[in-house]
């Protein structure tokens, strides 16, 4: 679990140190439609150094990706750690799958997102894309293998072309933890689930208060209905709405009259609905609506939101919870419950200036999207939920940064050393015996270091013993063991050395 | 640590079951020099099915890669968490790299692998390829952040439009588990500490018996220098040296002479050496060659060469390595120690068949490769070692098919189960305390499970113990825990109950 200091503000740069050599690639000014804005250019720096002959080196990694430093590959392994070790605790298996897809799986079920796929080059043979998330691939797994009952999680990179806000955690190559239930079940035990999943997972990471929004497919689509929107108007009024928590309502709705051809009187009936949010006592009023309570659709996801607020109530977690009407999630796929987890501002002393940092875990219901795989239409119902871990590693490095903790990236345990000269053969010999007991041990990869440089390193990266065989020692059949914090040393027989080892190193 | 039943032989297909749908990708016949053989045709099925309105789903992952389903992905997990932990052992520290690099980043590395990189499409912005190894990464890594010293660890996949052979284990999108020593030091030292690494692992991993070939880049040019080879063909000449582990001598002759155009004299003479492999005594034997011994390069590889077993001596692992003259390694970026591990067949009884998996570790030194990011060319010497995993796990699982033994996917150690209807609530309460105890919990997502379905769901897969709340035990205040090999029930107050559960499933 992770303990780290409370919230702190300052954005630090979340990608490595860049030499001056960092080039960002040229941006050209020829208009197209494809590329997303800020990623076009055809000539770009390399392309140029290409055609000039010109050899300069671009060291970089592509736009929207970066390296992990070894500090940074520990605090996500620490991260990804505890998102895991929540899922397993729900009982999932894992699975892998390709970082590349078949072009044609990927293709019309992100909505707008399918333009931001990234598509390989045609090398011969079959049409490939990166996977843009891991729900579609979960999806093309259960029907390619007419699986219709599994819990699994699945952990990895997806990558998406979209204008990378690196200071908020937004890349184009990123983490996905996805934690999903596939098969049929009674209503609404499983949606309750993958909320207390999010619940769990945001209050053992202490990252702050949150609030968890739930809303329902079904409800928007019942919505729409009841104030004059024809169906063929239900996703693109979805998507609009979907941009209640970036901008009031007045702008959302000219978008509506205006980009999507609704009518007045139709957006001022939905801005009625969209603006509320509630728990329990909301599902009943509208329940009671005149209007509401007479569409199949919305009937159908009020009732289904009551079941789950009751299981919610049984967790204890309907406190972070709250039913928002305003809520719609982007992608297509989904057909029942949604709900988004949000970091809530704090109002703590210690933070100098407010981190705003979106959305930290989403998902829904989509029991259409296996069908779309099986030849048959046979559909499968899912329910999942993706934590957005990028978010929350952003948050977690900016708060590690305040608080000046330097975290450990190996687990070294002792450090074999020696006091004199021409004893390299010594020091091979103790930590291979080391190595073969298991011990996590280091030297130095020198013939004759100082023992000040030895004790020196194990200071500097936290290894807590030195093994020190000097010719003394060596005559004596002892090997000096130190503890590195208190400058302790005893001399220990070297036959019981490895026994001495581990108990000292018992938590 | 893995320990599994020996080495069988029986050939299980690798992937996933695939449904009918199943389908490979058509194959034109138009000639390009450009794509792999068996990877041509510009009119795939998906694209044909496009042009002409079709749509049916083609269900499959991309040709050469595969899905893990979860037992399969469990011993993924099982076979890199026992590389990692000897990485860890040795005090690596972990980075990532991102799975997309500029195109030039990896251009011009990896010799003939180059035509076998995936490019990216030029969506507009930076032309982009997937990497091909984690060893030019890190070198690009090393340059871009400057850094001189390092021990690093990064398992990670790799892409390679390679002809696949998915029963050897040879994939197109494939782990790779480096372990890599970047820094200036006295010779050997951590050459010796790679080889030992490649010991323990093997060792550990159980997979019978192996050899370390190992050889040096600079004995290998001594040798074609002094049998009268122009420099400019020590590297064609080298490509073909490395077959000699899968051809005989006389057609590694036969391609020296015809296509690499060398002279037969200076081919019979090479043939001399590369055909010898021993231990030390041939090192010394090679010391005072008349005609090595007087070459610069030859005579540094073999200095180097002796102090390396030297340094395996104390290691105590020189019954495994073999000082190979025909090891030569396809990668241009070699410049010192190159080294491959491969498992010998076994003349075990219960072994039906010898499987030839062929390399299953490698590496070397490679001084020259950051000095190539480097804008002023400043060298940081390397070296290290990339575990086969791929191999490896394709008989991790032939192993495990062979022995009956059924892998546990999850770690679920408590099913909350109810013997009566309309219960769901007390389900729900004491599933939610379990996991907010920490414990590892599932139900049946069924509002009223039958108990027997309950209980065989635990037995099915794997959980240790069901927490029974019947009418009787809500009012007794009491859950009844069973355990589920033994049958036996135990009535323990409500409580007690977590504390009861820690108990028993303390190891």
């Amino acid at each position: 679990m992770l303990r780290l200091a409370p919230l702190a503000a300052r954005c630090l740069p979340a990608g490595p140190r860049r030499g001056p050599l960092c080039l960002a690639a040229s941006r050209g000014t020829i208009a197209r439609s494809w590329p997303p804005a800020g990623d076009r250019g055809p000539l770009s720096r390399q392309v140029r150094a290409a055609a000039s002959g010109e050899r300069a080196p671009v060291l970089k990694t592509p736009k929207g990706t970066r390296d992990h430093a070894p500090a940074q590959a520990a605090l996500r392994e620490r991260l990804l750690s505890a998102v895991v070790s929540c899922f397993k605790r729900h009982g999932a298996a894992a699975i892998d799958t390709p970082v590349l897809e078949l072009r044609e799986t990927l293709i019309g079920k992100y909505g707008e997102g399918t333009k931001l796929i990234y598509e390989l080059q045609d090398q011969g043979g079959e049409l490939l894309a990166l996977r843009y998330d891991l729900t579609v691939p979960f999806a093309r797994y259960l029907a390619m293998n007419k699986i219709t009952n599994m819990k699994r999680y699945h952990v990895a990179k997806v990558y998406r072309r979209d204008n990378p806000a690196t200071s908020q955690g937004r890349y184009r190559e990123f983490y996905q933890c996805d934690f999903d239930i596939a098969g049929k079940f009674d209503p609404m035990i499983p949606d309750a689930e993958c909320l207390k999943i999010v619940h769990e997972i945001l209050s053992d990471l202490r990252l702050g208060d949150f609030l968890i929004k739930v809303n329902h497919r079904q409800i928007l689509n019942g919505v729409f209905a009841v104030c004059g929107v024809p169906e063929s108007k239900f996703i693109p009024a979805c998507s609009t709405v979907d941009k209640l928590d970036k901008v009031p309502w007045e702008e959302v709705r000219s978008e509506m009259v205006g980009e999507k051809g609704l009518s007045p009187e139709a957006a001022d009936r939905i801005g009625e609905y969209v603006q509320l949010h509630g728990g329990l006592e909301l599902i009943e009023r509208l329940l009671q609506d005149p209007k509401l309570s007479q569409n199949k659709l919305a009937k159908e996801g009020l009732g289904d939101m009551k079941l789950l607020f009751e299981y919610l109530t049984l967790f204890g977690i309907t406190g972070k919870i709250s039913f928002d009407l305003s809520l719609a999630r982007g992608l297509d796929y989904y057909t029942g419950v949604i709900f988004e987890a949000v970091l809530l501002q704090q109002e703590n002393e210690h933070v100098e200036e407010p981190v705003s940092v979106g959305s930290v875990a989403g998902g829904g219901r989509y029991d259409g999207l296996v069908g779309m795989f099986d030849p048959k239409g046979r559909k499968v119902p899912c329910v999942g939920v993706s934590i957005g871990v990028e978010r929350i590693f952003s948050i977690l490095e900016q708060k590690l940064e305040a608080s000046g903790e330097k975290l450990q990236t190996t687990e070294t345990q002792v450090l074999v050393a020696t006091p004199q000269k021409h004893l390299l053969a010594a020091r091979l010999k103790l930590i291979s015996e080391l190595w073969d007991a298991g011990i996590k041990a280091e030297m130095l990869y020198k013939k004759d270091p100082k023992l000040l440089k030895q004790l020196q390193y194990c200071e500097d990266t936290g290894i807590p013993l030195a093994a020190i065989v000097g010719e003394q020692e060596l005559a004596d059949g002892v090997v000096k063991l130190r503890d590195v914090a208190t400058r302790e040393e005893v001399d220990i027989p070297r036959e019981k050395l490895i026994d001495e080892i581990r108990r000292r190193l018992e938590p």
